[in-house]
Protein backbone atom coordinates (compact mmCIF):
# COMPACT_ATOMS: atom_id res chain seq x y z
CA UNK A 1 0.00 0.00 0.00
CA UNK A 2 1.21 3.63 -1.14
CA UNK A 3 -0.01 6.70 0.40
CA UNK A 4 1.50 10.06 -0.41
CA UNK A 5 0.80 13.07 0.61
CA UNK A 6 1.88 16.72 0.42
CA UNK A 7 2.30 19.01 3.78
CA UNK A 8 2.49 22.49 3.45
CA UNK A 9 4.52 25.14 5.78
CA UNK A 10 5.67 27.93 6.45
CA UNK A 11 9.22 28.99 7.71
CA UNK A 12 10.89 32.29 8.28
CA UNK A 13 14.05 31.11 6.06
CA UNK A 14 17.88 31.69 7.68
CA UNK A 15 18.29 28.39 9.13
CA UNK A 16 14.64 28.02 10.45
CA UNK A 17 13.86 24.78 11.96
CA UNK A 18 10.86 23.45 11.94
CA UNK A 19 8.99 20.49 14.34
CA UNK A 20 6.98 18.70 11.68
CA UNK A 21 6.78 15.47 13.70
CA UNK A 22 2.63 15.99 14.95
CA UNK A 23 1.98 16.06 11.25
CA UNK A 24 4.10 13.36 10.05
CA UNK A 25 2.77 11.00 12.79
CA UNK A 26 -0.85 12.06 12.24
CA UNK A 27 -0.29 10.91 8.17
CA UNK A 28 0.52 7.69 9.25
CA UNK A 29 -2.04 7.43 11.47
CA UNK A 30 -4.73 8.49 8.69
CA UNK A 31 -2.96 6.04 6.69
CA UNK A 32 -4.26 2.83 7.65
CA UNK A 33 -0.53 1.08 6.96
CA UNK A 34 0.47 -0.32 10.51
CA UNK A 35 4.27 -1.64 9.21
CA UNK A 36 6.25 0.47 6.78
CA UNK A 37 7.90 3.32 6.26
CA UNK A 38 7.47 6.89 5.46
CA UNK A 39 9.56 8.94 3.25
CA UNK A 40 10.08 12.59 3.62
CA UNK A 41 10.90 14.59 1.05
CA UNK A 42 11.34 18.30 0.83
CA UNK A 43 11.13 19.78 -3.01
CA UNK A 44 13.44 22.70 -3.36
CA UNK A 45 16.96 22.85 -3.28
CA UNK A 46 17.47 25.76 0.07
CA UNK A 47 16.13 23.07 2.36
CA UNK A 48 16.55 19.99 4.04
CA UNK A 49 15.50 17.15 6.52
CA UNK A 50 17.29 15.47 9.92
CA UNK A 51 16.21 14.84 13.27
CA UNK A 52 17.07 16.66 16.56
CA UNK A 53 16.21 16.81 19.80
CA UNK A 54 14.19 19.88 19.66
CA UNK A 55 15.04 22.57 22.40
CA UNK A 56 15.75 25.74 21.72
CA UNK A 57 19.48 25.49 23.12
CA UNK A 58 20.09 22.64 20.43
CA UNK A 59 18.44 24.50 17.74
CA UNK A 60 21.01 27.61 18.53
CA UNK A 61 23.97 25.09 18.21
CA UNK A 62 22.45 23.57 14.89
CA UNK A 63 22.78 26.72 13.29
CA UNK A 64 26.05 27.76 14.72
CA UNK A 65 27.40 24.87 13.03
CA UNK A 66 25.99 25.57 9.77
CA UNK A 67 27.55 29.51 9.98
CA UNK A 68 31.11 27.96 10.75
CA UNK A 69 31.03 24.95 8.13
CA UNK A 70 28.97 27.13 5.18
CA UNK A 71 29.56 30.60 6.48
CA UNK A 72 26.44 33.22 4.58
CA UNK A 73 29.15 35.72 4.43
CA UNK A 74 32.02 34.35 1.90
CA UNK A 75 31.49 34.66 -1.78
CA UNK A 76 29.88 32.16 -3.59
CA UNK A 77 29.58 32.01 -7.46
CA UNK A 78 25.73 31.51 -7.42
CA UNK A 79 25.76 34.83 -5.66
CA UNK A 80 27.89 36.38 -8.60
CA UNK A 81 25.89 34.97 -11.10
CA UNK A 82 22.48 34.88 -10.52
CA UNK A 83 22.05 37.57 -7.65
CA UNK A 84 20.07 35.62 -5.07
CA UNK A 85 22.49 35.93 -2.49
CA UNK A 86 21.32 32.45 -1.22
CA UNK A 87 24.37 30.47 -2.12
CA UNK A 88 25.24 29.68 1.18
CA UNK A 89 21.06 27.93 1.40
CA UNK A 90 22.32 25.90 -1.36
CA UNK A 91 25.55 24.18 -0.26
CA UNK A 92 24.06 23.50 2.97
CA UNK A 93 21.01 21.93 1.98
CA UNK A 94 23.13 19.61 0.00
CA UNK A 95 25.05 18.25 2.54
CA UNK A 96 22.15 18.21 4.80
CA UNK A 97 20.06 15.98 2.25
CA UNK A 98 16.69 16.12 0.98
CA UNK A 99 14.87 13.04 2.14
CA UNK A 100 14.99 11.17 5.57
CA UNK A 101 13.40 7.41 5.94
CA UNK A 102 11.43 6.37 8.91
CA UNK A 103 10.13 3.04 9.78
CA UNK A 104 7.16 2.46 12.09
CA UNK A 105 5.28 -0.78 13.01
CA UNK A 106 2.16 -1.09 14.85
CA UNK A 107 1.25 2.27 13.75
CA UNK A 108 4.34 4.02 15.62
CA UNK A 109 7.50 5.74 14.22
CA UNK A 110 10.46 4.42 15.01
CA UNK A 111 11.60 7.68 16.85
CA UNK A 112 13.32 8.22 20.28
CA UNK A 113 11.74 10.16 22.89
CA UNK A 114 14.38 12.93 22.09
CA UNK A 115 14.05 12.80 18.62
CA UNK A 116 12.00 15.07 16.56
CA UNK A 117 12.18 14.90 12.39
CA UNK A 118 12.76 18.66 11.25
CA UNK A 119 12.79 20.59 7.94
CA UNK A 120 15.31 22.95 8.01
CA UNK A 121 14.49 25.98 5.78
CA UNK A 122 18.10 27.72 4.88
CA UNK A 123 16.59 30.05 2.51
CA UNK A 124 17.75 33.94 3.07
CA UNK A 125 13.58 34.53 3.16
CA UNK A 126 10.55 33.38 4.30
CA UNK A 127 9.35 30.46 2.25
CA UNK A 128 5.92 28.44 1.49
CA UNK A 129 7.32 24.62 1.60
CA UNK A 130 6.07 21.56 0.17
CA UNK A 131 6.98 18.22 2.03
CA UNK A 132 6.17 14.73 0.19
CA UNK A 133 5.47 11.99 2.73
CA UNK A 134 5.14 8.78 1.28
CA UNK A 135 3.54 5.88 3.22
CA UNK A 136 4.76 2.45 2.10
CA UNK A 137 4.10 -1.17 3.96
CA UNK A 138 1.20 -3.38 4.88
CA UNK B 1 6.30 -7.87 2.82
CA UNK B 2 7.54 -6.01 5.35
CA UNK B 3 9.86 -7.39 8.23
CA UNK B 4 10.95 -5.19 11.53
CA UNK B 5 13.78 -6.30 13.44
CA UNK B 6 15.96 -4.43 16.65
CA UNK B 7 19.33 -4.51 16.90
CA UNK B 8 20.63 -4.02 20.29
CA UNK B 9 24.35 -3.48 20.53
CA UNK B 10 26.71 -0.93 23.12
CA UNK B 11 28.99 0.96 22.04
CA UNK B 12 32.05 3.20 24.02
CA UNK B 13 30.50 6.44 22.87
CA UNK B 14 33.02 9.39 21.70
CA UNK B 15 32.45 8.96 18.12
CA UNK B 16 32.53 4.62 18.25
CA UNK B 17 32.46 3.43 14.79
CA UNK B 18 30.73 -0.01 14.78
CA UNK B 19 30.55 -2.33 11.95
CA UNK B 20 27.02 -3.52 11.78
CA UNK B 21 26.77 -5.31 8.23
CA UNK B 22 27.01 -8.84 9.37
CA UNK B 23 24.24 -8.08 11.56
CA UNK B 24 22.42 -6.14 8.41
CA UNK B 25 23.37 -8.75 6.15
CA UNK B 26 21.70 -11.92 8.79
CA UNK B 27 18.73 -10.61 9.31
CA UNK B 28 18.06 -9.55 5.23
CA UNK B 29 18.84 -13.36 4.51
CA UNK B 30 16.35 -14.27 7.59
CA UNK B 31 13.53 -12.47 6.43
CA UNK B 32 13.18 -14.57 3.17
CA UNK B 33 12.88 -11.44 0.94
CA UNK B 34 14.41 -11.84 -1.92
CA UNK B 35 14.33 -8.16 -3.68
CA UNK B 36 14.00 -5.24 -1.66
CA UNK B 37 15.67 -2.65 0.64
CA UNK B 38 16.44 -2.29 4.23
CA UNK B 39 15.88 0.90 6.07
CA UNK B 40 18.42 1.35 8.87
CA UNK B 41 17.37 3.97 11.60
CA UNK B 42 19.21 4.37 14.74
CA UNK B 43 16.43 5.82 17.96
CA UNK B 44 18.22 8.47 19.65
CA UNK B 45 19.51 11.71 18.98
CA UNK B 46 23.26 11.55 19.83
CA UNK B 47 23.95 9.38 16.82
CA UNK B 48 23.95 7.94 13.56
CA UNK B 49 24.36 6.12 10.94
CA UNK B 50 26.44 5.65 7.23
CA UNK B 51 28.81 3.74 4.93
CA UNK B 52 32.74 3.24 5.61
CA UNK B 53 35.59 1.77 3.68
CA UNK B 54 36.48 -0.32 7.89
CA UNK B 55 39.86 0.18 8.45
CA UNK B 56 41.50 1.83 11.42
CA UNK B 57 43.13 4.58 9.59
CA UNK B 58 39.79 5.97 8.18
CA UNK B 59 37.96 5.42 11.44
CA UNK B 60 40.76 8.00 12.82
CA UNK B 61 40.31 10.16 9.83
CA UNK B 62 36.69 10.01 9.76
CA UNK B 63 36.70 11.02 13.75
CA UNK B 64 38.85 13.98 13.08
CA UNK B 65 36.66 15.23 10.62
CA UNK B 66 34.05 14.97 13.32
CA UNK B 67 36.60 17.12 15.55
CA UNK B 68 37.10 19.78 12.93
CA UNK B 69 33.92 20.53 12.04
CA UNK B 70 31.56 19.88 15.36
CA UNK B 71 34.17 20.20 18.32
CA UNK B 72 33.74 19.10 21.63
CA UNK B 73 35.46 21.63 23.15
CA UNK B 74 33.31 24.78 22.22
CA UNK B 75 30.37 26.47 24.08
CA UNK B 76 27.08 25.05 23.42
CA UNK B 77 23.63 26.55 24.36
CA UNK B 78 22.68 22.62 24.89
CA UNK B 79 25.32 22.06 27.34
CA UNK B 80 24.55 25.61 29.54
CA UNK B 81 20.59 24.56 30.04
CA UNK B 82 20.94 20.70 30.58
CA UNK B 83 24.51 20.47 31.58
CA UNK B 84 24.74 16.51 30.08
CA UNK B 85 28.27 17.97 27.90
CA UNK B 86 26.91 16.47 24.80
CA UNK B 87 25.84 19.31 22.71
CA UNK B 88 28.49 18.24 20.18
CA UNK B 89 26.93 14.98 20.20
CA UNK B 90 23.67 16.23 18.96
CA UNK B 91 24.59 18.47 16.11
CA UNK B 92 27.08 16.03 14.71
CA UNK B 93 24.15 13.41 14.75
CA UNK B 94 21.79 15.80 13.46
CA UNK B 95 24.33 16.62 10.60
CA UNK B 96 25.38 12.84 9.94
CA UNK B 97 21.36 11.49 9.64
CA UNK B 98 19.63 9.17 11.62
CA UNK B 99 18.44 6.63 8.93
CA UNK B 100 20.73 4.85 5.69
CA UNK B 101 18.67 2.95 2.73
CA UNK B 102 20.29 0.16 1.25
CA UNK B 103 18.59 -1.63 -1.66
CA UNK B 104 19.36 -5.62 -2.00
CA UNK B 105 18.77 -7.78 -5.38
CA UNK B 106 18.71 -11.42 -4.98
CA UNK B 107 19.46 -11.64 -1.39
CA UNK B 108 22.28 -9.51 -1.63
CA UNK B 109 23.07 -5.96 -0.31
CA UNK B 110 24.43 -3.47 -2.82
CA UNK B 111 27.33 -2.69 -0.96
CA UNK B 112 31.07 -2.57 -2.24
CA UNK B 113 33.42 -4.48 -1.06
CA UNK B 114 35.23 -2.18 0.70
CA UNK B 115 31.99 -0.22 2.30
CA UNK B 116 30.44 -1.43 5.41
CA UNK B 117 26.95 -0.25 7.61
CA UNK B 118 28.86 1.34 10.47
CA UNK B 119 27.05 3.16 13.51
CA UNK B 120 28.72 6.15 14.76
CA UNK B 121 27.81 7.08 18.47
CA UNK B 122 28.79 10.75 18.72
CA UNK B 123 27.44 10.43 22.38
CA UNK B 124 30.11 11.33 24.87
CA UNK B 125 29.77 8.35 26.93
CA UNK B 126 29.39 4.69 26.50
CA UNK B 127 25.35 3.67 25.15
CA UNK B 128 23.36 0.85 24.76
CA UNK B 129 21.85 1.23 21.51
CA UNK B 130 18.45 0.29 19.01
CA UNK B 131 18.81 0.29 16.07
CA UNK B 132 16.20 -0.47 13.55
CA UNK B 133 16.11 -2.94 10.56
CA UNK B 134 13.15 -2.51 8.49
CA UNK B 135 13.25 -4.81 5.65
CA UNK B 136 10.38 -4.51 2.72
CA UNK B 137 10.33 -6.33 -0.72
CA UNK B 138 9.28 -9.29 -2.47
CA UNK C 1 6.37 -4.43 -7.22
CA UNK C 2 10.38 -4.00 -7.13
CA UNK C 3 12.44 -3.28 -9.89
CA UNK C 4 16.26 -2.65 -9.53
CA UNK C 5 18.20 -1.38 -12.33
CA UNK C 6 22.00 -0.78 -12.40
CA UNK C 7 23.40 2.42 -13.56
CA UNK C 8 26.78 2.80 -15.17
CA UNK C 9 28.82 6.19 -15.36
CA UNK C 10 32.04 6.94 -16.05
CA UNK C 11 33.56 10.83 -13.95
CA UNK C 12 36.53 12.46 -13.44
CA UNK C 13 36.85 11.49 -9.77
CA UNK C 14 38.12 15.38 -7.78
CA UNK C 15 35.03 15.69 -6.46
CA UNK C 16 32.89 15.38 -10.57
CA UNK C 17 29.32 16.42 -9.91
CA UNK C 18 27.17 14.42 -12.51
CA UNK C 19 23.70 15.04 -12.86
CA UNK C 20 21.67 12.14 -13.22
CA UNK C 21 18.15 13.44 -13.04
CA UNK C 22 17.01 12.13 -16.06
CA UNK C 23 18.34 8.45 -16.06
CA UNK C 24 17.15 8.53 -13.19
CA UNK C 25 13.40 9.41 -14.32
CA UNK C 26 13.22 7.41 -17.36
CA UNK C 27 13.71 3.91 -15.25
CA UNK C 28 10.89 5.39 -13.75
CA UNK C 29 9.11 5.48 -16.23
CA UNK C 30 9.83 2.48 -17.91
CA UNK C 31 9.15 0.55 -14.55
CA UNK C 32 5.75 0.91 -14.89
CA UNK C 33 5.24 1.93 -11.28
CA UNK C 34 3.25 4.69 -10.89
CA UNK C 35 2.90 5.53 -6.96
CA UNK C 36 6.68 4.41 -4.94
CA UNK C 37 9.94 5.76 -4.24
CA UNK C 38 13.39 5.44 -5.93
CA UNK C 39 16.39 4.67 -3.67
CA UNK C 40 19.52 5.60 -5.78
CA UNK C 41 22.35 4.05 -4.31
CA UNK C 42 25.91 4.61 -4.89
CA UNK C 43 28.36 1.20 -4.61
CA UNK C 44 31.92 2.50 -3.26
CA UNK C 45 33.35 4.60 -0.58
CA UNK C 46 34.06 7.37 -2.32
CA UNK C 47 31.07 8.57 -3.85
CA UNK C 48 27.78 10.08 -2.43
CA UNK C 49 24.59 11.03 -3.63
CA UNK C 50 22.58 14.04 -2.49
CA UNK C 51 20.47 17.01 -4.61
CA UNK C 52 21.42 21.01 -6.14
CA UNK C 53 20.57 23.24 -8.33
CA UNK C 54 22.75 22.11 -11.04
CA UNK C 55 24.33 25.10 -12.27
CA UNK C 56 27.83 25.37 -12.53
CA UNK C 57 28.24 28.64 -9.99
CA UNK C 58 26.94 26.18 -7.38
CA UNK C 59 28.80 23.15 -8.67
CA UNK C 60 31.99 25.32 -8.31
CA UNK C 61 30.62 26.44 -4.56
CA UNK C 62 29.74 22.98 -3.51
CA UNK C 63 33.10 21.45 -4.35
CA UNK C 64 34.47 24.41 -2.56
CA UNK C 65 32.39 23.50 0.61
CA UNK C 66 34.20 20.30 0.88
CA UNK C 67 37.91 21.68 0.78
CA UNK C 68 36.91 23.95 3.74
CA UNK C 69 35.32 21.04 5.15
CA UNK C 70 37.38 17.61 4.57
CA UNK C 71 40.70 19.22 2.64
CA UNK C 72 42.44 17.20 0.35
CA UNK C 73 46.09 18.44 1.87
CA UNK C 74 45.70 17.43 5.38
CA UNK C 75 47.46 14.39 6.66
CA UNK C 76 44.95 11.21 6.80
CA UNK C 77 45.90 8.27 8.24
CA UNK C 78 44.45 6.01 5.55
CA UNK C 79 47.12 7.66 3.35
CA UNK C 80 50.00 6.72 5.54
CA UNK C 81 48.64 2.72 5.92
CA UNK C 82 47.32 2.12 1.84
CA UNK C 83 49.01 4.66 0.01
CA UNK C 84 46.33 5.87 -2.10
CA UNK C 85 46.13 9.37 -1.35
CA UNK C 86 42.45 9.30 -1.38
CA UNK C 87 41.49 9.59 2.77
CA UNK C 88 39.72 12.76 2.04
CA UNK C 89 37.31 11.51 -0.76
CA UNK C 90 36.69 8.63 1.98
CA UNK C 91 35.65 11.12 4.68
CA UNK C 92 34.19 13.25 2.36
CA UNK C 93 31.70 10.51 1.23
CA UNK C 94 30.88 9.15 4.71
CA UNK C 95 29.12 12.69 5.44
CA UNK C 96 27.70 13.16 2.52
CA UNK C 97 25.57 9.38 2.50
CA UNK C 98 25.62 6.50 -0.04
CA UNK C 99 21.99 6.75 -0.29
CA UNK C 100 19.03 9.01 -1.34
CA UNK C 101 15.32 8.31 -1.77
CA UNK C 102 13.17 10.07 -3.70
CA UNK C 103 9.08 9.46 -3.84
CA UNK C 104 7.17 9.47 -6.68
CA UNK C 105 3.60 9.90 -7.38
CA UNK C 106 1.72 9.58 -10.81
CA UNK C 107 4.81 8.49 -12.51
CA UNK C 108 6.44 12.05 -11.15
CA UNK C 109 9.24 12.38 -8.92
CA UNK C 110 8.99 14.72 -6.58
CA UNK C 111 11.86 17.05 -7.08
CA UNK C 112 11.22 20.83 -7.60
CA UNK C 113 12.69 22.35 -10.58
CA UNK C 114 15.86 23.42 -9.24
CA UNK C 115 16.46 20.69 -8.03
CA UNK C 116 18.82 17.45 -9.32
CA UNK C 117 20.07 14.26 -8.21
CA UNK C 118 23.43 14.05 -8.58
CA UNK C 119 26.77 11.72 -7.79
CA UNK C 120 29.33 13.27 -6.84
CA UNK C 121 32.55 11.45 -7.25
CA UNK C 122 35.29 12.92 -4.12
CA UNK C 123 37.58 9.93 -5.62
CA UNK C 124 41.10 11.54 -7.02
CA UNK C 125 41.05 9.76 -10.09
CA UNK C 126 38.61 8.67 -12.87
CA UNK C 127 36.20 6.02 -11.84
CA UNK C 128 33.93 3.91 -13.61
CA UNK C 129 30.97 3.73 -11.00
CA UNK C 130 27.62 1.69 -10.38
CA UNK C 131 24.36 3.59 -8.98
CA UNK C 132 21.84 1.42 -8.25
CA UNK C 133 17.84 2.07 -8.81
CA UNK C 134 15.41 0.37 -6.92
CA UNK C 135 11.88 0.93 -7.73
CA UNK C 136 9.37 0.14 -5.01
CA UNK C 137 5.54 0.68 -5.37
CA UNK C 138 2.07 0.22 -7.28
Amino acid sequence: MVVTKNLYLKTQGQCDIVDITPRVAKEVSASGVKDGLVTVFVSGSTAGLTTIEYESGLIADFKSLWQRIAPAGLPYEHDGRWGDGNGFSHVRASLLGASLVVPFAGGKLALGTWQQIVLVDFDNRPRSREVVLQIMGD
